[in-house]
């Protein structure tokens, strides 16, 4: 009997806290660096009714380790269910009783959609490292052919953080005449070299963990220190000086200790900071991918909107959205300067940009933890 | 003939770029943690005279990684020769025609002195981590010892960046009868969370490397990889987003291409900012010890200037030198406005306290590669 409670609950907790992870299949895609990928499929969820037109559609588009469930319709007042959850829903900003919200896993990664983790055909095998690049502009041109799939004709908005904005902002550029409006919050129109720098130092901890094994690990194995390592990294950059500061400050860690990635000494005890970052790490190897973290990681390096145009003006005058860009004050990987600048450039081209920057501490994280502001400077679109 | 002349140029290389090492080794030291420790070598290289007097002396005090050899006099005009070198020698800022320079190797260094790879007389195997945790005041504390035993009755001047700068205070703070003047450059009186949380990605980087060993390596071996990802990592934080961006933007590595740390397959291409931290990772792991690296960026962490105190404030009171605080605009790693509160603070307790900032791009680094503005900053003193 306690048994059976039990297993009622769980199935309860699946069914109340999931929306339907639907998934659709196509042949090939023809990639940006070269040949014919396929088969692809791409697990996505949506929320609201596609009107008769087909033009009542918003696109949402997911970070780095991000996945397709942007808004959790039966836990919607719970930020932590989906990662846009209060911004998507009837009558909030992505108002469900008026829009078609999709969100998808992106190409490449690890939560439905196809990429290094999923069996090549051909062999039988997980793809491993021989898995193609893929670029921000194939997770789009991907994407193209869901929305195709689904009926939609035209899209009210594209709307994304981080690489999510760096696919907002592609899909602007490669498909003007789809795409209404268009919201890049917290990305620009190519990386810094800081950045890579960061990204690479985060690779090298996965590749070097000798569990990584070429990228030929077992499925549900891998480079657990490594990605851990890679992770934490990856926190501080979403975070800022001063976010640290107010959180962490130099407070010893005190309880609810996370095991360290690596064997450790003790060196002078622990900092809170270091324990959050152990957690943080440790968190994400059970649920990502070591080898999708590789290649999404790679794409936001390569992403650079004027690739395949004459210029970066040729690029962005192709934009016929209404464009925003939104900008964080202390985001240090996607410096809102470097996006505020981007938009000074859609407008000088001719386009219908406008630029809002959040003041928040909270780094580039801000764009997953500020609803209010993020609302509001979604407002201006 | 022709090799009898290589072998002649060699040596007259050898010693045209070194000045001569001295060493002085004492019993046993009390370290701020607890216990004795001993016997401690010191490595340390002197330029010019000490008075009659014995108050002509500075004492210069070197970064994570550096070493003894702050000048180079028989090569004074070359940058690189040795780390602060165009500061140093006759009518330089450091003036060896009047002042008796003195640069050690810390405690818990690999370049001479007593670290972590220096063999325990106990069991004549190198201490590993079963080194003590060593922190900014006990290298201090083993300054001091040297400084007595040179016959120097009071320091004109200490001075040092970084982690020397760390030291610099510290000083200012244990001994204020002893030290004239001090110039902390690029040094506050604790690191913020963000830089522990750098230090330790790094420190996981090297000891998650299995060549680690539990830091049990073999004299000449050890986490090549690890301690060359740890480097990759904090030669980003010793620059900025703006002077990355200036030196390598997204520029491709085209030539001299530096191995990459772990075997990592073809992503899209290498760009020059890879390519340049795989050098520097290179680089560091021909020169320095991985068990000294952890347990000098975890000096860094440790590193609070009140410790031990009631107060900041009843630290920072026991200053009497003339203090120079130098800060610079780019730097992230100790920012320029966490440098500038502490001179304030200084002059607020009522120490003779001048802050000055420099405007260079190029991060914390800038207080090794700036050298006429570093010099007229120190001027100020």
């Amino acid at each position: 009997m306690v048994a059976q409670l039990e297993y009622t609950n769980r199935a309860c907790v699946q069914a109340a806290t999931r929306d339907e992870v639907s998934t659709y299949t196509f042949d090939r895609l023809s990639l940006q660096r070269g040949g014919l990928f396929g088969p692809v499929t791409l697990a996505y969820e949506t929320w609201g009714e596609l009107n008769a037109a087909g033009d009542n559609a918003v696109l949402i588009t997911h970070a780095l380790t991000g996945n397709s469930h942007a808004h959790d319709s039966s836990d919607p007042d719970n930020a932590k269910a989906a990662w846009w959850n209060p911004l998507i829903g009837p009558g909030r900003y992505f108002d469900t009783s008026r829009y078609f919200v999709i969100c998808s896993n992106v190409l490449g990664g690890c939560l439905g959609s196809t990429g290094p983790a999923s069996i090549d055909p051909r062999t039988g095998r997980a793809y491993g490292i021989r898995f193609p690049v893929v670029t921000i502009r194939d997770m789009v041109h991907a994407q193209r052919k869901l929305i195709a799939h689904l009926g939609v004709r035209e899209l009210a908005m594209v709307a994304g953080g981080s690489i999510g904005g760096q696919q907002a902002l592609e899909w602007a550029v490669t498909f003007p005449e789809l795409v209404r409006n268009v919201a890049v919050v917290a990305a620009t129109a190519a990386v810094t070299a800081q950045a890579i720098a960061f990204n690479e130092v985060g690779r090298q901890a996965i590749m070097s963990d000798p569990d990584w094994l070429c990228g030929d690990y077992a499925s549900g194995q891998g480079p657990v220190t490594g990605l851990s390592i890679a992770r934490m990294l990856a926190m501080i950059t979403y975070q800022s000086e001063e976010a640290m500061e107010l959180r962490f400050s130099r407070n010893p860690a005190q309880y609810e200790l996370a095991p360290s990635p690596a064997f450790s000494p003790d060196l002078g005890g622990r900092f809170d900071v270091e324990n959050y970052l152990y957690h943080q790490g440790e968190t994400l190897t059970k649920r990502f991918d070591a080898n999708s973290y590789l290649y999404l990681s790679r794409a936001m390096d390569l992403y650079d909107v004027s690739e395949g145009y004459s210029s970066l003006e040729a690029a962005l005058a192709r934009i016929r959205s209404k464009a925003l860009f939104v900008g964080i004050r202390s985001d240090f990987l996607f410096p809102a300067a470097h996006v505020r600048w981007l938009a000074d450039k859609v407008r000088a081209l001719g386009g219908d940009a406008q630029y809002v920057e959040m003041d928040s501490p909270h780094g580039h994280d801000a764009f997953l933890k500020e609803w209010s502001q993020l609302a509001a400077a979604l407002r201006h679109i």
